[in-house]
C-alpha cells in the first residue's frame, strides 16, 4: 500500500498519524542538503501564493516560514496585525475570506486565541498552516524538533525526552508531547505546579517538580520559554528562583546521560531558562540546528499541502 | 482606428474616456483565469520595480497590489509611513523623488490628502497609481466593481446602481459614480443629508434620503463603510439607529430587482452597514469577487502604465 | 600582480585601502547602466538570501538594499525592530544566529550602537554588511558619494570637498572623510564647535568654523542632516540662527568653485541645512543621482562579498 498524506491543513499535531509524521519528517530532510548550497532555490512553488498572516510578532517563525517559500519560488506575502485591517474592525474571518479571494494557496497563520487556525480551515479553500495559535499548538515547531533529534540521535522511539519549564503557556510543549508521543519516546514534563496546565494528567506524560529526578537519564533536555507576559503580576517568578530550581546549568544537565542533548525552542531569555555559556556549547546544545531544521520542515510542510490543493473554480 | 491608452499616470476616473475604462476592463478580464490557475504567475513586468508607498494602511489594497505586481513577475517593494522616513521630517516629494531616482518603474501611492499623487505625478518619470487619496478618488476600486458588475449582468449600460450610506468621506463613491455614468449605468446615491458631500449636485447622480425609495429597481446596490474615524463625536450615528435606516438587510433588498446583486468595498462592518447573514450569501453577494476582480484590475493597470514608460535617461 | 578583494564583512571604510575602494567603485559603475534599463534585473545571486536587520528605521537605505538584492535576483527578507522579537529580550547576537542558522548569505544591519556590526561578523558565517552604526560608520554612503563626485568630476584625487554641518552625529561624515582622504581627496569640515566630534584631531582634515572660509575653492559642498533627534534640550540650535551661519544658500555656495556641486545624504530638512531652491537646482545639486549610485553601490557590495563565502557546512 502507497502512503498518501491526505489531510488540507496543517492545524496541529493532534490528527496525524505515525505515517504523516514520518512522512513529513522525510520530505524535510530532503531540504537539508539544499539550504546548505550556495543556490538554496527551486521552483517547485513558482506561480503559488503564499501568505504569513501574523496577529502576533515573531521574528522567528515569520521568517522561517518567508524563506521556506521563497526558496520553494513562491510568492509570499507579510501581513502582520500593526498594519491589517483589523483595526478598523474587521473579523478575523473577513480579512481571511479576502485573502481566499485573491487565491492564495497557503495561508499561515499565528493568532493569540487557541483554535483561530481551525475556525479559518472551515471557511477558506486554500490550505490552512497553523504557526501557533493561544496556549494550544504550534505543531511545525514539533516537526522541526522531531527533525532535530532524530539527526542527532539517529531515531525518536524509545528515547527520554524531558520538556521542562513553563508547560502552562506553551504551544510549544503540547506539539512536542502529542508528536513524541506519536513517533514513541517517552516524554516528561518538569515543573512546578503553578508552571503546569489543567489538562496534563490527560496527556501521556510523566510529571516531575524537580530538575534533579526529571532530567535522570534522559536523553533530550527541551528548555521552553518563560513566558511572563502570559501571566499575571504574582505569578511571575523571580529569575533569580527560577534560574536555581529550574534554569538548566551544566550541574543539572550532568544528571542526564552523558550524551545528553539540550534544546530551546528559542528566543531564550540567557540566564532565566538556561545557563548562557551551555546555550552557545555546540557540543551540546542543538539550538541553532532547531532553527536550521525549521526552514526545511516548512519547506515540506508548504510543499506536501500544495500538492493537496483542488482546482480552483473562482473565489467563493 | 486603433485604439491607444494615452495616459501616463492612473490618477482618477476623472480624465478617462468610456475607451480607456473599457480598454482598462479588458486587459483585467484577461488576467481572471490567469489567478485562477495553479500556477499564476507570468514574466511581463519582470526586472521592473513597483512601490507601494501607503500614508494610510489598507491590508486589502496594498496587498492586492502587491500580489498583482508580484504575478507579473516585477519586483515589488513596501513602503508604510510608520517605518519611513516621513517621521524624520522629509516631505511627500521628497520621499517619492528618492523612489524615482532609485528607477522604480510604478509608484503606487494612497495618502490620507485629497490630490496628493497628482502633485507626485507632476515631479515624478515614474508611473503614479492612486490607491486612495482622502477623500477624492479611488480608481482601481472603481475598476475592480465595474469589472465585478460586467461579470454578473453582462453589461453596464443601462444598469440602475444604487450606492448607500457615506457618501461624504467615500472616494470609493466618487470614483463609482464617475466610471458608472461614463459606461452608461444610471446611478444613485442613497444617504442622510448629513452624509452627503457639498459637490453632490455637480455630480451627474439622483439622491435618495431613504433606501425604500433609493433600492427601487436597482440592479445592483453598492454598500459603503461608514468610515467613523473620519467624523468628529457628535456627528457619528448610532450603529442601531443606522442599520435600522440605512443599513442593508433582506427586507430592503427586496424593495430592488429581484436579482439585484450587492456589493461593498470592504472592510465591512457587519451588523452595521450590511446584515451579515446577507453578506454571506453567495448568491446575492459579489463581495469576494470584488477582492478578486481586484488583482486582475491591478494587473492590468501595472501593465498598461508599464507599457507607457519613456526610456529612461538617470535620475532627474 | 592580480587584484583580490579579500574582505568577508563590509563594516566600515575603515580597513580597506585605496585598491578595494577603487575596487568597489568600479563594480558599483558596471550596475549604474542596469538600473537605468527597462529590465533591471539579472540572476547573479539567485538562490541567496540577503536579510536587512534594522533596529533603527530608514527608509532609504532599507529599500536601496532591498532593491539592489532583489535586482541582483536574491530573496531578500526585512526584519525591522518593531517587529523582532528585541521586545522578547532576545539578545542582538540570538537574533543574527538565528538568521546565521537560517542559511543566509548576507545580512545588512543598522543599529543605534557603534560596534555592533563588528560584534555579530565575529560571531557569524556569513557576510555582515554595516548600513549605520551609531555614529561609527556607514561605509556605503560614503561609496555612493565617491561614486557621484568621480561621475561628476572624473577623479577624486586632488578635489577639495567641505562636509558641513552637524560632524559630531554624523557616521555618514566619519565614512566619507576616511574614503576621501583614502582616495587623495582634500577634505574639509566646517561646523559650530558644538557639533564637532571630540575625535575631529585624530581624523586627517582640516577644520572651518564658517561656511565663508571653509567653502573657499571647493570642488564639493556636502551638506549634513542636522540630527537634532540624538541632541539634548539646550544643545539644539535654532533652525533660523543654523540656517543663516551653516545653511547651504546660493550666496554661500558662491564662496566656492564656480563649478562646485552639493551633496546631502537625505533626508533633507530643507531651510535648515539647505535652501530648498538649491536642493532642487538640477545643475548644481547631486542629490538625486546620490540615490541612484546608492543602488549600483550597494550591488557591487552584495555581490562582491557573496563570492567570498565559504561553502556552507551546517548551521551553527
Amino acid at each position: 500500500m502507497t502512503y498518501a498524506f491526505t489531510h488540507r491543513h496543517l492545524l496541529g499535531i493532534e490528527g496525524l498519524n505515525p505515517l504523516d509524521l514520518r512522512y513529513l519528517l522525510e520530505r524535510a530532510e530532503s531540504y537539508v542538503a539544499l539550504n546548505r548550497q550556495t543556490e538554496k532555490k527551486i521552483g517547485t512553488l513558482r506561480g503559488r501564493t503564499i501568505i504569513n498572516l501574523f496577529f502576533e510578532n515573531s521574528t522567528r517563525t515569520r521568517t522561517s516560514f518567508e524563506l521556506a517559500g521563497k526558496r520553494l519560488g513562491a510568492d509570499v506575502i507579510n501581513m502582520s496585525v500593526a498594519s491589517s485591517s483589523v483595526k478598523k474592525g474587521e473579523t478575523l474571518i473577513d480579512t481571511a475570506m479576502t485573502l481566499n479571494a485573491m487565491h492564495a494557496d497557503v495561508l499561515v497563520v499565528r493568532h493569540a486565541e487557541s483554535g483561530a487556525p481551525h475556525l479559518l480551515a472551515r471557511k477558506l479553500n486554500c490550505a490552512v498552516i497553523n504557526a501557533g495559535d493561544g496556549t494550544h499548538e504550534h505543531p511545525t515547531q514539533a516537526l522541526l524538533d522531531a527533525l532535530t533529534i532524530r539527526r542527532r540521535k539517529g531515531r525518536l522511539e524509545g528515547l527520554v525526552v524531558a520538556i521542562c519549564g513553563d508547560i502552562a503557556h506553551s504551544r510549544v510543549a503540547r506539539s512536542n508531547i502529542l508528536l513524541l508521543n506519536g513517533l514513541g519516546a517517552e516524554v516528561r514534563v518538569v515543573a512546578p505546579p503553578t508552571l503546569l496546565p489543567a489538562e496534563i494528567d490527560r496527556l501521556n506524560v510523566r510529571v516531575f517538580h524537580s530538575m534533579r529526578e526529571g532530567l535522570k537519564d534522559a536523553d533530550i533536555v527541551m528548555m521552553l520559554r518563560l513566558q511572563t507576559e502570559r501571566m499575571q503580576g504574582a505569578l511571575i517568578p523571580s529569575v533569580r528562583e527560577y534560574f536555581h530550581f529550574f534554569g538548566l546549568d551544566r550541574e543539572k544537565l550532568a544528571l542526564a546521560k552523558p550524551d545528553a542533548a539540550v534544546m530551546h525552542p528559542g528566543p531564550m531569555n540567557r540566564g532565566v531558562e538556561i545557563d548562557s555559556d551551555l546555550a552557545d556549547d555546540i557540543d551540546r546544545s542543538l539550538i541553532n540546528e532547531q532553527v536550521e531544521m525549521g526552514v526545511a520542515v516548512r519547506m515540506a510542510c508548504l510543499e506536501v499541502l500544495s500538492e493537496k490543493l483542488p482546482a480552483v473554480q473562482g473565489a467563493q
